[in-house]
């Protein structure tokens, strides 16, 4: 296996200085170009490592997953998809219009649809639900805590007008209840969570272990919501580049434009990729190319 | 003249009931849906009245004219129009989808533009800001001081979700600068502006009269801002039923959602009008309705 | 007058170069880009022309305006719009995502509508229908007969997909009955016509003088009909740039595709131009801007 | 096996009823609207069947997956996927607006898609092409041939406006190439094809059986190809219900709106289901309850 990932290494590597670096957040845009990393956790523990797998940079849209299995703990499967969808929208992840004649946004994993799913987490105050987020997020990542970036947290606050657009919209069309801003605040903490792709790879595992431990039978997640994760994944993981990765990959997944891809395949392992460019829908060039090497390597497709 | 009049009032009156009462702002419903107003001032100051000609009501939409005028005199036109379209949009006072493609609002008499206008109005506070706009609305309505209501500026604050989405979409594509807060604000404010049908006759004999007060030579406005706000009242002063105004009545002129029109006749005279059920594009029905008879009649259309 | 033409010239010919050809009809590319003309024929039957007024070229667009003549008179007001509706769209002319949320197209004036228009005309066969319109079309730019350019009408029916498209989604939507082919040979036929500025200018005139003939008392349009193609031009003729054409210009006036404008000031003239290059919303340069130069020397805007 | 498929469709029986025939296709709405068949074909060739499994039906747009193998056959992957795209569209089925925004159709299984799809399908007339399709897939779905109704096929042509308009915009896109109405032709005598659910849980299982043929070890499709068209359906399969069709029973499947689906398990099986009426995005009611109970009791989701 370790072979296997040197040689997705090699082949992924030739790709980088494709793609360009995220811009709509400047402190992304920071990063070393460069750099790229692969790991595979499998569900029986393993785990197999090549390139720069402990540089850390922030989860953004991968993210999305940890606030919804807390909406969901929170609110209920019911109440979370009255406000949100579960189908592939076809737009870009930041998109508006729909929401003009539809009420809510069409699923979790875009940016209106992760504020929706925000605003259905409960507590007292913002941070109250972030440790949520927080607490959840260390488990299935396996570490005791997780780090968060001030800078990227406090850019996307002053950079964020369209996520705020995307707000006001939905409170304006009654999906979106109390107080806009802390939803806001609630998004970008959780996106800010600084992670690597060691990390990544670790809950993909999880993901793919049904929700539970890799070292215990304690469920961090319920095997039900596991799958639901897995579905979403599959249908909008990598925003309106679904369809292709689909083909070229089929493994559950999410991107995240901080350069991470975090891939889980049912039964078997979690993978965590990081190279930081983008392609123009906001998915890592290198990530998505060593998970089509890897996927054709070891048969990973569920289709 | 004042039996023309009387006979547009006894034949809009015959559509009292129908339309529906402004529904976005709670506040508008309370009105009585019976009343009707019409007055006519001609540019050498004559005046004409009948019905409920003093009966208050907010300018709501209205006030985008002075809203603009005032941005104008602070900013200057290629400033503004850098900011904002003159063009028709064929789409609802509220609508966003454009703004995902389009860079700013396609002209300052739907919401999304007169809130970018709002923008280029100079001064340290709001209350700065709204004192120019009304002090410009007393001199063009000939009035000492305009009122405002309290309470709808509070209702609009509370409920306007839709409006502040447009704001924050107009921040990330570069139209609007500064506190978005503060605009929506000024926008308020001017939208709260307690008039009566005779006052905005007035408004439109002094567009009608090039910018100039009736009683003497002092330009209240100038006479190419004359111009331009009946131009853009004629292309996009009945939102999406502009064209089809344009065929009834082919007179320059603006609704508001509080149950107002003011027409300007250029060279010939301002006709006020107030009714307050609205048809489903947001324009009082009977107002057309007696706006049509009056052009008819007098044969205004300047088509 | 002769001497405010020519110096509209002058100042129009400034502007020469500016644009590109038509490109969507492969015919109209090969038409000199260097010509300019510009007519005047007032009500009283006065001409004045400068420039390249006799040259001919395909009226395109220009032609809807006798379409909807022709339909009104054999459909008659409530049929035609219950089909097209007098909204400017905010579109381009030839858009077609609308026709998926709206039974039919906003307007007579772009394609979508025209085509509409087209199938509101009686007759057995295309022939006869066309001949209607060529002889209203005759008679309105008083010359004896009409011609037609057999290439560029084969040209628009070979590459005419887009409009075929249009036709057929109006069909589905039930606003569009019969045999789709032989309305859109309806339509091409009609934007072949052949004309020069001084036919344009001398139509102008005639819906100038409420569609009087200007050598009788002959009317070659109901008065009503005038005001409404008046009307419909002043909120929809130059496409999406109706707006910002009613702030410089503010005549009623249609633009074609093939470089022709024609404009009518109610009770004063018809202007007639040709040049051929044309701006992104596929209006005359030039003749745009002879416009502009006339409007403010003769103080010709409605508004 | 026959005891769940037994209890499923005792379950999915409960909800007959619900939903509405097809209306676009009038004969369509002629079937009996309680039919309910259930059909299960292993990849090892046992079969299993439960109600009306030998009622035929039209195929519709399950034929979409024919049409695209044989049209990858004849022009290969890299022409067929420049002309339609394999991402979820997030529209209904036969939704016209992206294509004003963008060249090609947004993936091979929604209408658009599937007519150009078919012009990349080699012949030189149209019942040649044809008979590629129908050799096709009565070989995959086990039969010596498949009977088509002239019926349906008549009446898709006569209603098909929205279908020919989709047509003629790729056309000006420049993604359908040749004569337009053979194009339609293809795909309405391939959508016309009469199956009965039995044949379909055939086709799944030469789909799920990497597109070797049950009886035999002839590739009835590439093994690239069954993948391709299994991704495809996981994601685009049910139009925009494809989402939600994922988190309730997680199979690769595709919908007619003729009341069959036909959904395929890699490696294990294949299910076909029919009753007729649909819910509001197209998809046969009954048929998706009996996938998902299947999907629960046999675990089949592939996520």
């Amino acid at each position: 296996m370790q072979e296997i990932v040197k040689r997705a290494y090699a082949w992924a590597e030739g790709f980088l200085g494709q793609g360009h670096a995220a811009t709509f957040i400047p402190e992304l845009t920071k990063q070393d170009p460069n750099q790229l990393g692969i790991a595979i956790t499998t569900c029986d523990g393993a785990s197999y490592q090549v390139g720069d797998c402990h540089a850390k940079f922030t989860i953004q849209s991968i993210s999305k997953l940890f606030l919804l299995a807390v909406a969901l703990e929170d609110s209920g499967f019911d109440h979370v998809f009255s406000r949100v969808g579960m189908e592939p929208s076809g737009d870009q992840f930041n998109s508006i219009y729909r929401l003009e004649t539809e009420r809510g946004p069409a699923n979790p994993m875009i940016n209106a649809g992760a504020i929706a799913v925000s605003g259905c987490i409960h507590g007292d105050t913002v941070e109250q639900r972030v440790e949520k987020v927080l607490a959840l997020a260390a488990a299935c990542m396996g570490v005791s805590e997780v780090e968060r970036s001030a800078e990227v947290f406090r850019c996307e606050v002053e950079t964020g007008h369209r996520n705020r657009a995307l707000a006001h919209m939905m409170q304006g069309n009654g999906v979106l209840d109390g107080d806009v801003n802390e939803h806001l605040e609630t998004y970008y903490h959780a996106c800010s969570m600084l992670v690597d792709c060691a990390m990544l790879s670790r809950f993909g595992a999880v993901l793919a272990n049904g929700g539970q431990d890799l070292n215990s039978d304690r469920q961090l997640l319920g095997k039900e919501t596991a799958r639901l994760l897995r579905t979403l994944m599959a249908s909008c993981g990598l925003y309106n580049r679904a369809g292709e990765f689909a083909w070229r990959v089929g493994v559950p997944a999410k991107s995240g434009s901080g350069g991470g891809i975090m891939a889980a395949m049912p039964g078997r392992m979690g993978i965590g990729t990081f190279s930081p460019l983008l392609d123009e829908r906001g998915n890592s060039v290198c990530g998505q190319k060593a998970l089509e090497y890897l996927s054709r390597e070891l048969e990973l497709s569920v289709y």
